[in-house]
């Protein structure tokens, strides 16, 4: 909560926060309007607003003379994602699903479709980017020369700064020399990886994970260890250690703990702790890819505000939480730091100065933290509107991610339905998602999509949506 | 020469070109002011004008009562740089230069000297940044967006499309499509490295060569075969093709044929075809690093214009020659084109569009031409009055680079001279340089110093030039 929101928002913030924590449970009663005036000492309608408010993040929903109440967190006819049917990984293997990957995005870039339910970012609309802008025209307009002056190597200072700052949320205590600024957090991956592996070697991932990890795993000549992740607590500690037994050209881990990509799990504190704990015990990289972690409906610790040797490199970005038009990552790597800034600087040199000014003054006016509130309340409605629409549409048997942040929704159709088929079958109806099989290096996933719900609801969505439903049934009935 | 340019710097243009040409050779006399007004149907004070130009970019001289002259093109005290000793190439090996290129340039920031001579690039206020920032508070302000939204994996079309244009210059037809944009060239490079070897594999580089080239090739693992290259005419073919028959591993070559950092060596076109063609014979990779062409004093053809076979990987920016602040390269691949497109993909992500689109903008109105012929006018005047500071300062014996165009002049100091030593001495003294021994694997080259003449001369540069030749006169005397 912050003094400065307006009064009405302050009291919604008060009452999300107990919703969110499982003080006020689903179904539970919102005190009346009069009784907030008198708690609050708020007029009428500031009472009105908060709840109205509320309701339409999706938290509550007003029933007709009865007043309002916590609306339960997820649709009920879809199952709950089901837990990882494999335990134990499969041995490390090489990547080879570029090409997959690689053909699966042109196709859907090429298509052109009307909707575009793959990606997993919130919509331009969701972002500052007008108030970053004029940051940028000021910058332009009272310093043009830093279009002319070479950028300092580690990275703007006023930025590395700001982000020492914003890294407190996670729990985080980072000085700004232990940062070095990338071109988003895909470089800050590609410097870590670089710096503790060597062609050949192993990595364990999630699995599902992320197919940009993929892809570069595959680029650097590294095998993949795919660890079963569970679509609610994240990587399985357990089957990471049995599987480290037997690969010992393993070096490290990449874990995406607080919403990962595409499940949208969150460790618990009590899993992120063991993971660490066996890294120390098996002498392995952590790498922890945080970037959606500012995304999460409640603030998350980081797996390296635990670490105390300096085994986590910790590698971050703006790009999904303050604008995805930018490519400002960083990347903290504990001791690895100086092979990492060598890394960097060799690999691409430093980034321009101008996106890290405009970044560096949007983050110094404090701005960031009510933006995020804002998207993620907005990112939570959007999810439940999604859910919803997709439990209204999918046929039975569909099972369903409700992640605790962020944009995605992982969806398991049920058996036999091919995600790829149906990605072909919708792209020639104009409407675009993410296959399965893009996020691992097995065939595990056919069965499952990744829908974004990062754009507003509205027509279009619901008829892709029941577009996917029609050819859903249509191939299940085949 | 340019329609739109005022009446006197055509004229002056039209000059300049014949004393560049050789066709005005220095001492000659230049038409008089009366003869400038017949000739070109000019009035007395455009003719007036156009001599103070080329007076003012040290090309002509004024004798009193005499007229003008050309001037001789360098101060003759010098010697001229000798052709390298060496002329064959010490077997490839990995290169371990890192930590004392890195110690030196940390030593040299640390110190915030005065005077900074080290560096190759020009001024900021040689560049245009005042129209490039107009151009980006435009973009701003009318299309914000462009920070929320996700850019074209392959680069902005319209960047693209401009710089096909610009690659005509050298005399190259390339397609958009066969472009990537990269964060800089040295991305360029690492993704040209990594397409075509793989750790503990060999590649030529010109000796001396830039040392981030020499900290990509051991970041990447790879083994440097330096190559004796000449000041004057650049990389010894002969030579490559000698040491290639030794080296089984070599894969690739890198080569700056214009302009070469830091020798500033212009390869005549045979030895470009030559080297083209000894690349097919042998199967190697050619990667051309075109960073400083478009600063020649004439223009020159870059070897990928001959490239039939897709056999020359071309990276360049717009970092020296545009707008040092920002970090926006490009690849044309040839044949690892796809390749190139995965690993740039995978490694970074695409460069954001701010810094695109405003390069778009600047280079779609047409006024790059323009922009860089003021900046080589300026550069040959700044090299020119620098070799003179040099000439008057420092002790007999040394030899100097002319090199034609860019900033930068590289100083063989006499036999005995370290130019660590002196960059150490010149330090405590405020003065910054560029000490030989960073530009090789070797220690070949630890009498010689690079200096920038990218800096508009003044009473500091001439008093930093004098301490370096009263340091190099006493530690003669030692």
């Amino acid at each position: 909560m912050d003094a400065t929101d307006p009064l009405y928002a302050q009291v919604a913030a008060h009452y999300r926060q107990a919703i969110t924590a499982g003080t006020m449970p689903p179904g539970s009663r919102m005190p009346s309007v009069r009784t907030l005036m008198g708690l609050h000492r708020v007029s009428l309608s500031t009472a009105l607003q908060a709840c109205r408010l509320l309701e339409s993040q999706g938290l509550l929903q007003a029933r007709q003379r009865a007043g309002y109440f916590v609306r339960p967190p997820r649709p009920t006819r879809l199952a709950r994602a089901a837990e990882p049917r494999q335990t134990q990984a499969d041995p490390a293997r090489f990547v080879g699903v570029h090409e997959r990957i690689s053909e699966i995005l042109t196709r859907g870039i090429a298509a052109r479709p009307e909707v575009n339910l793959s990606g997993a970012c919130a919509h331009p609309s969701l972002y500052p980017t007008r108030a970053l802008a004029l940051h940028g025209q000021r910058l332009l307009r009272r310093r043009p020369e830093i279009l002319g002056t070479q950028p300092d190597p580690q990275g703007l200072l006023g930025l590395r700064q700001a982000l020492s700052r914003l890294a407190l949320n996670a729990q985080i205590q980072l000085d700004p020399s232990q940062l070095v600024i990338t071109h988003g957090c895909t470089e800050a991956l590609s410097v870590a990886l670089r710096a503790v592996t060597r062609p050949g070697d192993a990595v364990a991932v999630e699995s599902p994970t992320y197919y940009g990890l993929l892809q570069l795993l595959e680029s650097l000549g590294l095998r993949a260890l795919e660890i079963p992740t569970s679509p609610h607590t994240g990587l399985s500690v357990e089957a990471l250690e049995a599987a480290a037994a037997q690969e010992p050209r393993l070096k490290a881990v990449v874990v995406v703990p607080n919403l990962q990509n595409p499940l949208g799990a969150v460790m618990p504190d009590a899993a992120k702790q063991a993971l660490l704990a066996s890294c120390e015990a098996r002498d392995l990289a952590l790498i922890e890819d945080d970037t959606y972690a500012l995304l999460c409906d409640t603030p998350q610790r980081a797996i390296k505000s635990w670490d105390t040797t300096g085994r986590v490199i910790f590698c971050s970005s703006l790009h999904k939480t303050l604008a995805p038009g930018m490519r400002v990552g960083w990347i903290a790597a504990g001791r690895w730091q100086p092979r990492v800034e060598i890394l960097k600087y060799a690999q691409s040199r430093p980034n321009e100065m101008l996106g890290q000014a405009i970044l560096a003054e949007f983050l110094a006016g404090g701005q960031i933290e009510r933006h995020l509130r804002a998207l993620r309340a907005k990112l939570a409605t959007q999810r439940e509107q999604m859910a919803e629409a997709l439990s209204d549409e999918l046929p039975t048997g569909t099972r369903l991610s409700m992640p605790p942040g962020g944009p995605s929704l992982w969806v398991e159709l049920p058996e036999g339905l091919s995600s790829l088929a149906l990605f072909d079958a919708a792209l020639e109806k104009g409407v675009r998602l993410g296959p399965g099989l893009m996020y691992s290096n097995s065939d595990r996933f056919d069965n499952f999509i990744r829908i974004n719900a990062g754009n507003p609801m509205d027509e279009a969505q619901r008829r892709a949506i029941a577009t996917l439903g029609a050819l859903c049934a249509s191939m299940l009935r085949r």
